[in-house]
């Protein structure tokens, strides 16, 4: 099955990327646009037809690998 | 309001970075993991009460910005 994951930074992490997303979109004629953070999407197929079972493994994955969990949170969708 | 969106690249056009996370997790236990696509998340603060226009305008960005529709499909949450 099929598991999703956003990985995003935590509060008050600084996230240079997403101002500048915020900015070049207020100079487009967005200018009600008052912050941007940006943050990695994973789509995750897992031979593993147990639903719980497949969450766990791929917040396994979080933990060990896709998420920096000192600067960044994981939801598994 | 904030506004949630998902970049995900097209069916068919390949993701070396998600072969290369894949083939991470396979060599760390996580053998059965079969596919990984990356893709971006936004979540972005519109100045706009109205949830229908905040995501009109949200979709409107991801047309003129965020999201290169030849290759990649949005998705607003």
């Amino acid at each position: 099955m099929k598991v999703k994951v956003i990985v995003t930074l935590k509060n008050g992490v600084l996230d240079p990327q997403g101002k500048a997303i915020q900015q070049t979109l207020n100079g487009m004629s967005f200018e009600n646009v008052s912050e941007v953070r940006q943050g990695k999407y994973f789509d995750i197929e897992v031979k593993e037809s147990d639903e719980s079972k497949a969450k766990t493994q791929v917040e396994d994955m979080c933990k060990k690998l896709l998420a920096n969990l000192v600067i960044e949170d994981y939801k598994i969708l």
